[in-house]
């Protein structure tokens, strides 16, 4: 049996964080064996919100293909390859966008809240509004059947789907699957400020950090703002180092919880701890970027190979498209 | 001195009628040894509206090429090709509508007019929205320098300068020039009722029309209805019949107006003297038409071979866009 497509994109905005490899990158790698896997690097997407200064979007590009490998992501089992260079995704983009209504668009959740939270930018744009829709461009092409999303995703999906549904309707034929989510379950990590990771708020930890940088870091991690003396007795709940021990100390996170509460232990020496976990899990994906650093022409040719590939089942579906809308050859 | 590039456009829509002859086309034919002249079948554009029912597109885009050619066009001089040949028109309608506001579309006058117009359509659509900015997408991809328009259309042209100064100033380079506007004078055509010629009206005289079928049509076309009998003096003024006389019997309208106004000329006999000018007018195309229309083969050659230079021209321009948005060859 053939195994089923899956599609998932990430945009070049900047450095990947720990959050992204524990969220979307370990998801991705599993995925690897079981399904026909295309991870995209979508530039253009990117765009939609760095429209004013592109400068770094190449840079990114690398950098994003670096930490990929470095975390496991094989191109022998996956394509991995860039929007941008597969022109089939504006192509099919402006076909959906004929019957896609507005309505849809303007009801995504995160539209209204990402021009409230982006205020500083003017995201008032024609390409701003049509993001999931090229989004449902991107998983379309492929004819996707499945989708590795966070929660917060879903209502992309959704109109993803609703898009399928309407082109198989007007077109009459059931060309497009309706893809379904696989969803990733992970605890979201925070900053090591307790708020929301996030490059503005200088409060991350970067899968490029030299093992020392992380360990400073997380020296300086907030922990329960309660406890004075060492011997006091902690409240893990509130401790934003507790929650990076429920992801990378598993084993030991019961125990840490117990000599917390009990004030068997400082939170200097419980850090050093966690930042031998996070060390010891980031070195050889740190050591893998290293290897690739300056390897340009190897990250290039994997892009080149796998537009290559991508562009080869894009032009197949798009050539049914064509058809069905009575655009194809004259 | 390279001459300058003219790009122009027409929905494949259905038949062409004679007003898209006396308008565009005509104009189009004597730019053909000034310009370097690009003339398109917007078979996209013509989605925006007839994405429910696409099944005419193809006929229509051979019946347009054909009309286009028998009127005068030739694919000697100009690039005579089909929009969704060239897959650069939605590659830069995407990278353009990253930085285009919104408003600037919402404002269009034509937008809210055609929403209102054609209300048994559903055209809140995306893609309905956006067609101006697909407007400027084809007229920009060519980096044409002038663009022959209809007055109702300049709107579109400065929407199309407003997005290449936009563009210039992000990307720190003058590399679109803002297109001239090259005005079409001509006196728009009513029906044969007398209202606004329109398929919908079934008012039309049609460029492909037969000889008799052009008699018949004249031969019913409205004149002054305060006039009886055949010697009370007509009033030219409020007569379809001398707006026709003015466009194609321009040799003798000043005698035509000044026997109507004295009662010397019945309506029918005047009409048959109209009918045979337009006839006249019209038999040269009426046969390159004949000649044409089964020579499918051959119009496709055309739109092949335009489609490659239209592509060449393209593929330079997009090369620089890449560059300049950093989106260029890794």
């Amino acid at each position: 049996m053939e195994k089923k497509t899956v599609f998932s994109g990430m945009r070049p905005t900047g450095r990947l964080q720990l959050g992204n490899l524990t969220g979307a990158l370990d998801s991705w790698i599993k995925l690897q064996d079981k399904y026909r896997c295309l991870f995209c690097v979508v530039d253009w997407h990117a765009l939609t919100t760095a429209y004013e200064d592109p400068t770094q979007l190449k840079e990114n590009t690398y950098d994003m293909v670096i930490n990929w490998l470095a975390a496991g992501l094989d191109p022998e089992k996956s394509i991995i390859f860039r929007q941008s260079d597969v022109k089939e995704h504006a192509e099919l983009h402006l076909l959906l966008s004929m019957f896609t209504p507005l309505s849809w668009l303007e009801r995504v959740p995160t539209y209204k809240d990402q021009l409230q939270q982006l205020k500083g930018k003017d995201l008032h744009t024609y390409g701003f509004l049509g993001y999931p829709l090229l989004m449902a461009a991107d998983i379309l092409l492929y004819r996707a059947e499945a989708v590795p999303v966070g929660e917060d995703q879903i209502p992309h999906l959704e109109i993803t789907r609703e898009i399928a549904r309407r082109f198989n309707y007007l077109y009459r034929q059931q060309f497009f699957p309706e893809p379904e989510a696989i969803l990733n379950k992970v605890k979201i990590l925070p900053g090591i400020d307790g708020r929301k990771m996030s490059k503005s708020y200088g409060n991350t930890i970067d899968m490029s950090d030299h093992p020392d940088e992380i360990r400073k870091k997380v020296r300086k991690m907030v922990t329960d703002p309660g406890r004075i003396r060492k011997n006091d007795p902690g409240n893990p709940d509130v401790c934003t180092a507790f929650v990076f021990h429920g992801v990378f100390n598993t084993e030991e996170v019961a125990n840490v919880e117990q000599v917390c509460r009990r004030g068997e232990i400082g939170c200097v020496q419980c850090k050093k701890q966690l930042a031998e976990r996070i060390v010891s899990f980031l070195e050889p994906i740190y050591e893998r970027r290293q290897a690739l650093e300056n390897k340009k022409d190897y990250i290039r040719a994997i892009l080149t190979d796998g537009a290559k590939r991508a562009s080869a089942l894009a032009a197949e579906n798009m050539a049914k498209v064509r058809e069905l809308m009575n655009l194809g050859q004259l």
